[in-house]
């Protein structure tokens, strides 16, 4: 249980590229707002997070009661679990493992729809196939996790129209859109108000550097859905720290693009890395690269000083698949040299 | 919905003596603590809590495997409702109103108990009637929130004695437990050990001055409620700050012997002024005060400059019914200035 990347707890002195997390870390004006909004902690949060959903609503240019506030996307996830209750539901996978979790902590029988090697693991349209069967709800994730991969927006704006035709809700997760160059044209976010049956999640926790602050949110045009979310949710789930980050990281648009445009060199950079130490590179959308190599590669490379993410755990995955974050230059060129040596040794061992 | 004490968002300017929330704040050593861990907040926080899981289990004497660490206190009975699914609950009123909105989640029966002002709103020995009717759970709060009363400790006994013996599971809210001067008399935890079908909840918010951090946890010795609790659980439901202020705070000693002599002070202050302003106390066990007086008083004092909460909308309540906590002397004495002026307004206005 609770096998993740990120485990820098019994990993000490080791870089972590196990946690799909900007590399640049916390803006420094939100690291203020964080430390300022301890001294205010004494007090509850704001149940309501009026201020928060009023930066969000502004910032996705939605009205604030579609916005629902987290402890983190999970937190979200499990909260529109709690509200909707399915009884059954859609699942590609590989996926995010917490969709499982949620799914099954109400219970939900989960019909599992494989995404293949052979496709890169891409969605295909055998899901509109899928969806005939009318499941209560369908999770899809663009960029995908662990895959890296994109939806076609085309077939993603075709499985929205069947969701909402034949009332499936479609758990639309764009926790990693923040770190496509063109993000506007891949997301469900102009169809929200046309369709209620859209329930796009987002998260601070990749792009700002916060995940130990937890924050994330929902936006959905079906406002009694949000109304039902509150009412199984405690009233005080986001943090005043997180509340005050939150509002903060909406004003960092120039450090948005900074981060964007430092991954995409980095990222061309481990590639190119990647492909000369021989392993297979799938999707690499966001900030992070998910690849097949050898299997036993997690160990080796944690003995070297590195985290990586093992993927064998993961429905639809066997031995042998690994993600990756991008990080920065320095630590990209230390992580390459200890992959070469790494994927050769295990390749003669194999022998 | 969420109608709470503690809404400073809405009602700037005011002195809150609406939340119960320990007037001294943030001890400095948590404080530094939690804005420290914001450097920290880069990483998801660990999943396992398990530095604060040691702090916790070291301070209260049980094992760290007994322990399951939330997001708040609030959050910790939610994942009780959804790990244990009950189908019928016993439930005290007046009483905290997140059980509700927990059971309700997981659309669990509601049978209420009655708590009367004739016997002061103490639970009474009918109880253990109610009880033979076997539910899945019987909610306990002690001491009481809202009433502040005390349960007695062999009826309490009694209680768990007979959950044990019909496989009742009972949720004892000891979150308050912290104020009493002689709590080791008012717990069961030293039961715990031979009964695991109690489950102690326990919160730093109150004590510590950290209802904005979040972090309150379950003691229990069934391990396999624990399990299942972490499995209907986001996996990161404890923020960084928030393990980095528990694991500060278990050290606080000298400063919960401090806050409890301030806060008996100055609740026998409080006790004395409201006793003259002529209104009908009724418990007080810990850092809060439950009175009787005019209806209305919350609008008065509120426009006066304090927020008071108003126990009308809860269960079992009726209009009149209040709930202030204990502040500091300057504090007290403007209140009690206020409350002077504004009982007796009421009053004659109601002539």
């Amino acid at each position: 249980m609770h096998r993740h990347g990120g485990d820098i707890y019994r990993n000490q002195n080791k870089i972590d590229y196990s946690a799909n997390i900007n590399f640049l870390g916390m803006p420094q004006a939100v690291r203020q707002a964080a430390k300022d909004a301890i001294d205010d902690a004494v007090h509850y949060p704001d149940p309501f997070c009026e201020a928060l959903k009023q930066a969000i609503a502004e910032k996705e240019g939605v009205p604030a009661e579609w916005i629902f506030c987290g402890n983190g996307a999970a937190d979200v996830i499990f909260t529109l679990m709690l509200a909707e209750k399915p009884k059954e539901a859609l699942l590609p996978i590989p996926s995010f493992y917490e969709y499982r979790q949620a799914l099954e902590s109400v219970a939900c029988q989960i019909r599992t729809h494989l995404l293949l090697p052979e496709h890169q693991f891409c969605v295909q349209r055998d899901i509109l196939e899928a969806l005939k069967k009318r499941p209560d709800l369908l999770i899809l994730c663009n960029p995908n996790n662990p895959t890296g991969q994109l939806l076609d927006q085309e077939l993603s704006e075709e499985i929205a129209v069947q969701c909402q035709r034949q009332g499936t809700r479609l758990l639309m997760d764009e926790c990693f859109s923040d770190f496509l160059e063109d993000a506007e044209k891949h997301t469900l976010l102009s169809k929200v108000a046309e369709n209620p049956q859209i329930f796009i999640l987002r998260a601070f926790t990749k792009m700002y550097g916060m995940a130990g602050l937890r924050l994330g949110y929902g936006i959905c045009s079906d406002v009694a859905l949000i109304r039902r979310m509150e009412a199984v949710s405690q009233p005080w789930n986001v943090s005043v720290p997180a509340q005050a980050a939150g509002i903060a990281a909406v004003k960092e648009t120039a450090f948005v693009e900074k981060s964007r445009a430092l991954i995409a060199e980095q990222k061309a950079y481990l590639l190119e890395g990647l492909q000369k130490a021989g392993v297979k590179v799938f999707g690499s959308a966001a900030n992070y690269i998910f690849f097949r190599a050898e299997e036993g590669l997690e160990k080796a490379m944690r003995e070297a000083g590195f985290l990586i993410r093992d993927c064998g755990n993961f429905d639809g995955l066997t031995e042998g698949y690994y993600r990756i974050a991008v990080r920065g230059r320095e630590e990209n060129e230390k992580f390459l040299e200890a992959l070469k040596k790494r994927t050769q040794n295990i390749w003669q061992n194999q022998l």
